[in-house]
């Protein structure tokens, strides 16, 4: 491995560099960034944090090497990330895509603007497309969260002590069904499905969002169903590029899904986050929900 | 016609039999109802008023012969009807579906309770349905608020002084597939769209709450489209039996459409209610918002 930091004496190839270089991490909001870095950490590998302001918490950065940028600062990012020797990005955490008055346009992207607006216009996962095409003009590699740390991941099958039963496993199966069916329109990663009747799909204001608007309808007697029945549904849509935008779920999703007066959370395995996994499976057994992996293997 | 009354002098069809007796509506929430009973009434026909605790506003019913009933109270109303003399029920207005425990359940309800629980389970159109055979099994006949009053449905094309432009038609057709895609679902009949990005689909909160949704998530800057793009898009279910729950907007629809910052406002033509529909027109052209008719001709 020492060969690999002198270029002359040594041919490296492309992955082992990728491996030996300090890896960037663009920080959405939430914990998740952190378990992210600490978990490549371990592994033996640099981080630098590129905290996103507006986005990620302010005091969390303190003991990382990093940098603020602001959302779709380009060329802040590019000087800094170069500086610290990064050739690897990783996007990850909570981005709100930011009213287009609030972006920080710096002379790199002024000159990308063209195109970052026509994704802009176009949703989500086309506007990381058009940032992604940047970085990588640049020279940098975008991978996933899920490529560099797997163990983030949610495991297959139940998380803490309990499991779902017949209807939970009915309510999952057409919670999927459901959000199989809208992955074209590039909307909601989430439902919420309560005995085969489905109370909520996730729009722009997120799971957490959704979540808090059942707990509103249950208190006004909007919600048919008794406390204790129904489930929360994520998974990612069909045509999403993980590298940007993996679902996740942490101790808020369990604490939220309790308010909302669930029997359980069901996430897709191997392809959402688990935000601090102790914090979820003990959570989960304190307000017996069960949290529960999916093997989805359902043709994407 | 005057011989219609004295069954002895004429065996009357069945159809002009129930163009004679009166019309017994079953009244949820809102002013539909009552443009619904307005109109039976210009076309000459007698309504009796059944207005649904709960879902009803108490002050509306004063001026017509009316009896209070609570949710799935069969006998009360079959009692009721028949002391009228109607043969032909409406069911209209905005129906929450209740708590079962805030069920009243009186004796004939009892005795076909199994059908009826098996029917709460089953989600809204199951419900009803069950509830209809309930009424058919006792000699009545459900009939769409259409069909007794075809005026108050939506006219294709502007119904106020705007017409959509091509960016809002082609948030019309985004929105229009999203709710054919989640038709087999049983959710909402709406959703928002802006420019092709879908912010919301209705769930358990129905129109008016997705709509404060959108505005309280934009004065939260979650919204990523600016004011006056966007559109909210309403249509029947595929599978939705038209006698019970017909799409419906009236001048709370605008209200709440201009407070979410939207271009306007998009309902299929002929499936879908209009409650006061010149207070309609005229908010909307206050407002600066269109109202449009879709021809909808997709298969169903």
């Amino acid at each position: 491995m020492a060969d690999m930091r002198n270029p002359e004496r040594a041919v490296p190839q492309p992955e082992s560099i990728a491996q030996e270089s300090a890896l960037a991490i663009i920080c959405g909001g939430g914990s998740i960034p952190l378990a992210v870095a600490e978990a490549v950490l371990r592994r033996g590998r640099r981080v630098v944090m590129f905290p996103v302001r507006g986005w990620a918490e302010r005091a969390s950065f303190e003991s990382y090497p990093h940098h603020w940028i602001a959302p779709v600062q380009a060329g802040r990012f590019l000087h800094h990330a170069r500086a610290e020797g990064c050739r690897d990005v990783v996007f990850i955490g909570t981005a709100v895509r930011p009213p287009f008055r609030a972006l920080r346009l710096d002379w790199t992207t002024l000159r990308l603007l063209p195109a970052v607006w026509r994704s802009y216009r176009g949703g989500d996962d086309h506007l990381l497309s058009g940032v992604a095409r940047i970085f990588e003009q640049h020279g940098f590699r975008i991978v996933g969260a899920h490529e560099v740390a797997p163990e983030i991941l949610m495991p297959a099958g139940p998380f803490g002590s309990l499991a779902p039963g017949a209807r939970d496993h009915a309510d999952i199966a057409r919670g999927l069904d459901l959000l199989h069916a809208i992955g074209p329109f590039d909307v909601g990663q989430a439902a919420v499905v309560a005995a085969n009747h489905v109370l909520a799909v996730e729009g722009a204001e997120g799971t957490d969002g959704m979540l808090a608007r059942i707990a509103e309808l249950r208190t006004r007697g909007r919600i048919p169903t008794p406390v204790g029945v129904g489930v929360l549904i994520k998974a990612p849509k069909p045509a999403q590029d993980r590298r940007f935008d993996l679902p996740a779920i942490g101790p808020k999703t369990v604490v939220e899904a309790v308010r909302a007066g669930l029997a359980g959370v069901a996430v897709t395995a191997g392809s959402a986050v688990v935000a601090e996994p102790a914090e979820v499976a003990t959570a989960a057994d304190k307000a017996k929900l069960f949290v529960f992996g999916i093997a989805d293997d359902r043709p994407q």
